[in-house]
C-alpha cells in the first residue's frame, strides 16, 4: 500500500480551503498544485504548493479533487477528459458519473463547513468514498483513514440519502434554533439562554435513539399546552407548528 | 441573607427525582419531606428525609416546590391554600397565578429532562425564577445560585415565551433528528454517521447566530438539488421539507 500520496486540489471555496489546510497537516500528502479560477482566493496558500488558474497546466498527481460548487463538477471535469489519473469529486448529492474523465471516484466529508468557523476537528468527520476500481478505492481509503476514523465506502444512491438526511437533521434543525431565536427577540430575552438546551438535545443521542429522546408538549399529547402555543403565533410559525406536532403525534402511533 | 434552607419536594416524577438528586448534593439545602402520591417512586430517597404520601402531612420549611404535571398543579396547590409558606410551582408555560396558595413563585429549570438519562449538570441549567414579593424572590436567588451560574428573573409572559422558543429549538430540531433517522434507515445507513454534523450544528451556535450559520440548499436557493429531494421524499417528510424550505428562504430575504 501507498505510504505517501500527491494530490492537486480544483477549488477556491470554502471546503478547498478546509481541505487544503487539513492536508498540510500530514507528512504522507504531497500537496502537488492548487487551481482557483482566481488566484486570489489562495493567498493564504502561496509557498505550499504550485498555486495555477487555467486546468490545462493540470500535471498528473495520484488525485484530483474537485471541491466546486454541484453545478460546476461537469464543467470542470468536462476539460479534464484526457486527465488519465485518479479525480474525485467532494458532492453529497451528483453521482460519481457526473465526472466526464476517465478515472472517477467520489471523496465526500459529511460535514457542515462554515466560512466563519475555521477549525475542523477532520477524525470526527465521516469520510464517504466510491471508486471504479479496487485500486483506486485503495488509494481513497489511505487517504480517508490518514484523516478520520470514520471511513465508509458508500454507493452514490445511499450518498444522496445521507444528504438528504443530513439536510433534516443539520439544515432544518439550525432553522429552528433560526426561529427560536425570533420568538426569544420579540421577547427581549436573549438567545444565550437557550444554548444549553440546544447542546443538551443534540448531546442525548449520543445515549438515547432520537424516538426515545423525543420530549414536549406534542409526544405527550398535550393539547391544553399544544392550543395555548398556537394562539401565540400566527403565520408560517404557526403553519410550522402545526405540521411538525402531527407528524411527531404520527410518529409516536406508528 | 439565608445560610441554609429548607425544601419540601412534590411530585415523584422526572424533574423531582433530578431536583432531589441535585439537592442532596449541596449542604446548604436541607430536605425537610418529600410527598408522592405512590411512595415507590420515592424509594430511592429513603432515608434522605421524611417520606409522605399525603399532602395534609406536609410541614413547614422555607420553600415546598410542586414538580407534577401542568395539569396537576392547581389540584395539588388547592390542597394548600391553608400553608403558609412559600410555594413555587415548576412549570414554563402555567403563569404563578394557577396557585391556590397564599404566597407564591416559580421554579422553573430551562432543560430537557429524559428518564433515561441519568445526568444533569445544573451548573449550566438556566433557573428562571418569580416571585410576589422581594423577600421571597431573594429566597429563590439564593438557592438558585447555589445550583446554576444561570439565573434570571422572568415574568410568567416571558417565560411562556421561552418554554415556546424551547419547542422549536429542542423538541422539533430532535423530531428532525427522528426523520433523519428514518430517511437513513430506509437506505441501511446507521444513525451514528449523521452524529458529529448535528454536534457541529449545536456547537457552531456558540460561535455564530443561527442565520449567520444557516447552511444548505434551501439558503443558497440551490433549486436544483431542493427538486430532487422533493423527488425523493413523499407524504409528511415531502410536506415538511417543502414548508421548512421555504421558511429559509424568507427568512433569509427578511
Amino acid at each position: 500500500m501507498a505510504r505517501s500520496i500527491s494530490i492537486n486540489i480544483i477549488g477556491g471555496g470554502n471546503l478547498a480551503y478546509h481541505l487544503i489546510k487539513e492536508f498540510l497537516k500530514h507528512p504522507e500528502i504531497h500537496l502537488n498544485q492548487l487551481y482557483a479560477r482566481n488566484l486570489n482566493q489562495l493567498k493564504d496558500f502561496e509557498g505550499t504548493a504550485v498555486l495555477i488558474n487555467d486546468l490545462h497546466l493540470l500535471t498528473p498527481a495520484d488525485l484530483s479533487i474537485i471541491a466546486v460548487s454541484d453545478d460546476a463538477i461537469g464543467e470542470v471535469s468536462g476539460q479534464l477528459k484526457h486527465y488519465h489519473s485518479l479525480i474525485v469529486h467532494t458532492s453529497g448529492t451528483q453521482p460519481m458519473e457526473v465526472l466526464q474523465c476517465p478515472r472517477k471516484g467520489v471523496f465526500y466529508p459529511f460535514q457542515s463547513f462554515s466560512k466563519n468557523k475555521s477549525t475542523i476537528d477532520f477524525k470526527e468527520v465521516p469520510l464517504l468514498i466510491e471508486a471504479q476500481n479496487e485500486k483506486d478505492l485503495k488509494k481513497l481509503v489511505f487517504l480517508a483513514k490518514l484523516l478520520s476514523s470514520k471511513v465508509y465506502e458508500m454507493t452514490s444512491r445511499q450518498r444522496s440519502a445521507l444528504h438528504l438526511a443530513g439536510v433534516f437533521a443539520a439544515n432544518f434543525s439550525n432553522h429552528m434554533y433560526v426561529l427560536a431565536d425570533e420568538i426569544l427577540k420579540e421577547n427581549q430575552i436573549p438567545f444565550e439562554l437557550i444554548i444549553p438546551l440546544i447542546q443538551e438535545v443534540a448531546h442525548k443521542i449520543n445515549l438515547l435513539s432520537p424516538t426515545e429522546a423525543q420530549t414536549g408538549p406534542a409526544v405527550r399529547e398535550d393539547h391544553k399546552t399544544i392550543n395555548k402555543h398556537l394562539e401565540m403565533l400566527e403565520g408560517d410559525k404557526k403553519r410550522i407548528y402545526n405540521l411538525l406536532t402531527e407528524s411527531i403525534i404520527k410518529t409516536k402511533n406508528k
